[in-house]
């Protein structure tokens, strides 16, 4: 660890995924958090935005100023809606600091996988080709030099953790995988907005961009090239009536009979020393609140003998694992911290 | 009952209260629902906004014309906000309709108490000479001739039955009131807004509005007019992480010793009789699920010979007894109907 | 309608369940509640245990007396625990009793299946033989001459009305269902226990009892019945933090290509003129709220044609679509009630 | 801080509580957790019980054999239930070892005001004339020395540190204070019980153990004796559908006018220096969520002139300020730890 903290910036303090990064940081013991800022009216101390701040933290958080933020921080997190980190991140790397980016603009192998998904023109097509995808547990050796990271989105993580094992050990059929999962409403952000009003929400559940959810992509192409094969999946996306966390049932098509506990033993090996992975053993299944508040990604399974489907179950919490702790355990590796430092 | 149903007309339907009043008028053997209208982008079958209705009613919701309205209605809801029912009750009377008024604009005995309290100039000062309040226990017999009805507020509604009774009989003191009030999330209204949002308000609860609810001159000047004696109240408003229902714990002062089976027998003579208010024997309490649904009032209560409190618990459902409900009721006195009909 | 009202009793009255028959049999004209029956310590009016009854029915509810509920009623709603139902039943129909059991014990065609799948001895296969699956939407004709009814799991009827139009056409495999369903907690019935305590529940989501649920072989063996072909389908239970309903959402391979409006087309068409069963069209999805409270059916898809899937969502009231609404509703076919009486 | 860790032993380890307690070990630098115990029907890993554990601790838990214990343990946090702790206390004292108890046993200056609140016998008078009050803010000097610690009621915490300052000042009238208090459900512990299911806390609120509750001559007692008046207090505690926290609407009758910024003042300097006690300025007011999963005591507060009542708001988390958290408070203060630590 350096002996003076490294200096961090948070731009976009004030969503649900700005807060999880600035209170990891606040507990970090090689960091220092310098400047905050987002779109406000005036400048105001973040405790005032979140009062469970107070007392914690002084700072004040203002509208974004791209010098002002590259004089005090050394790295910056952009927590911003895809298509503005892109406007952005090249201003950052330009003045020498390293960027680890929220949104979906870097998350891509190239800028034209980003336009057809997202519908919009890239305007940083070298920042694509430059940015490391930052899922630790695929791709530690890449992130540990990146300047420029971009940070998984919430429900890929979550996915790709279920399914990569069993990918790539040719025990399941990937052309036939079914992704459904379930989130809580933290996920849509912190805006106004009728959809997410309390009676909307609360002893609802729904499905929601079944077929077109942009975040299929996504899980396809991570899976695939981390797998060496083509992934086709089904990823259906529902909303749970609660504050946070992710929950994945996955459903694999099983190429040759296998049994639980050699399936045990493939993840098991898969995520063997990795500090932010846990796989139950048969018999287990994780729940939702064991995952929350942590940014642990938890995983079960069982083996349907009578229909030859592996299901893997998988529960991380959406702030943490889905974003916010995600990006610090990210730049952890990129600083030679502790990886678990701050979480 | 009319040989011909009453044609009825709901302006504001797209909001909570709104769709309470058209559930309510569909099961409604006496009435028929003609016209809905709300700010709409456009025209749409009120199903597409509350798919609920679907296979209930196919009545389209358009942008308010209060011409049209008048032709397609004889009575007519206003389900609008605070100084917007002022501008169009009068047009819906001088147009010979009768109104029921959900707002506060015609709550107070005179406009300069509605301009004191919202701050705002009354713009149909004749129309509040006119206005009857109407809490059906209190003032039914003024109801039942009136062209024009101010529906009462819910936490009003919660508060004054259940502190009633005592203050009318003299046996609480009118000086040392307080009303701790608990609202559901409806209570607030559909409309975009941060603080509403679910992740903001489940997991939650928070008092508001200490000392300066408006809510609070409404209380002291029905119990006032009720109960013959000047009444002063604290009003503690809070906000419950549940979509419906308002339950108030009711603070009185005894002025004299008084037996449980006493404030049992004072409170079950005062509401004798009335359909929707049930009292609870000594050692029993609402809770709120027991009101939500239904347009009941519960009544229970506890003497602490101790500290000389007498405890009143109310429980409601905000948006029936708190709003529609008690809307339908008043609608039924003032046209003869069963005072239960669509209830 | 028969002139005198049908009297009827109601066994196991103080679960959810019970609750829900009683509140749907008090608004049913052609039917008079003569007797509730329930484990209770002692004899005790029924809105004690539910307040929400108080001032709508005054029944007591006791121990259970089969001489004493056959002398009050002539039809009886048994709403007990698996294997307790085949004890009674018989009792009930020998003295000439219509029966509606809300059991498994009458669900599969022999009682074979039965004890294969629940683990212990039928004590009634004469009863299995006679009694009569109660899906209207499928065996309508055979429901109305039953004098034992069947009446289906809460998730067999939301798995079942998905699938079922797009297996009899032969549009989807039938060797390749997945069901994965999400249900409230009610669905666990009203007992005392730790894992369905508010806070083991409330921010919580988990899966369970996946590929050995119970509802399992009930949907496989009333699927290939009804679509005359062999269905295996994987079902995956999942408890949300709701008090009622239960959302599944459904994938099916499509043997052909099909667009939506075909799909359309043939789900309204299977469900034409059934009066609980609401098909969504294209580019609209069924949510739970939009369901609970009413004895609804709500089915709306997606059709993926890159995955070639089609997926069905359906949303139904657990405890009224799936438990006392489908009961009552299957009691007005058998009594040649109008079949929306009390619902 | 002692250069070698502080042996703890955690006894009633599998409920809510003792969750927190071994939580907060676990980030205790000072401190090793070497014994778990609990009624179990067979030693299991605590990770079992509590999968959120998992990875955490290795630790098992079993029956309590108080030997045992005291071997492996030199500080014992009993979170028994009521009349169950004074049992054990005095053994673990014999062999010498320094009790945090987080029942009632201990909370009274004498056994017979216990006897008369709890209606029990007490079993160890001797350790009730011994035990110290663990409320930091009042009592941080006795607590320091104490071997035997009585930690806190929930509710008493919250109301008490509402309270004390205006009491205390001579500003509000020790005879008519009222304490409106909301509390999630954890503060009911976690046994099974049909009052607690989920369907039937969730979307319900109400009140209960009006002017009886046990925790009133707690905060009475404590109250006197820390303001040096005779407090009488009405005390009405409500059940939240929320996991976690107690908001307190606490209502005080101002003996002379004062205004917001003097109130303020008094609070203030109350606190100053304290840790875990936020005073917000007039005009702010503490929600739950702020208070949830921190060991803060937030307090607001609002004058209200025309009715000259104080009403102070104050928000706890009631496992940690109301339970766990206050209990290793106490320990630090016991053992000279930095008072945060843990925490």
């Amino acid at each position: 660890m350096n002996s003076s903290p490294l200096k961090t910036a948070v731009v976009g303090a004030t969503g649900y995924t700005g807060l999880e990064i600035v209170k990891s940081l606040l507990d970090h013991p090689g960091v220092e958090l310098t400047s905050l800022t987002a779109k406000v009216d005036e400048t105001v101390g973040i405790h005032r935005i979140f009062p469970e701040l107070s007392g914690r933290l002084e700072l004040e958080c203002s509208n974004l100023d791209v010098d002002d933020v590259c004089r005090k921080a050394d790295l910056v997190f952009l927590a911003l809606p895809h298509t503005v980190s892109m406007l952005f991140a090249p201003r950052f790397l330009q003045a020498g600091k390293k960027v680890i980016d929220l949104s979906a603009d870097y998350r891509f192998p190239a800028a034209a996988d980003f336009e057809k998904v997202y519908g919009a023109e890239h305007r940083d097509p070298a920042g694509v080709e430059e940015a490391v995808y930052g899922l630790p547990e695929l791709f530690r050796e890449e992130i540990a030099p990146a300047r420029l990271l971009a940070n998984p989105g919430c429900y890929p993580t979550a996915a790709v953790l279920a399914a990569y094992p069993a990918l790539k050990a040719g025990l399941a059929d990937p052309g036939e995988v079914i992704v459904d999962a379930k989130t809580g409403v933290t996920g849509a952000g912190r805006k106004a907005s009728l959809a997410f009003l309390f009676p909307e929400v609360n002893e609802n559940f729904k499905a929601y961009g079944l077929a077109v959810h942009k975040h299929t992509p996504e899980m396809e192409s991570v899976l695939s090239r981390a797998s060496g094969r083509k992934v086709r999946l089904e990823f259906a996306p529902h909303l749970l009536p609660v504050n946070r966390g992710i929950l994945s049932t996955v459903y694999l098509r099983l190429e040759k009979p296998a049994g639980e506990d050699e399936v045990f033993e493939l993840y098991r090996e898969a995520y063997a020393g990795e500090p932010f992975v846990r796989v139950y053993p048969p018999g287990r299944l994780p729940e939702l609140k064991d995952a929350v508040g942590t940014n642990n990604c938890l995983l079960g399974f069982k083996v349907n003998p009578r229909t030859r489907n592996l299901i893997v179950v998988s529960a991380i919490d959406n702030l943490l694992k889905g974003a916010a702790g995600q990006a610090v355990q990210n730049m952890n590796i990129m600083q030679g911290f502790p990886e678990t430092s701050g979480l």
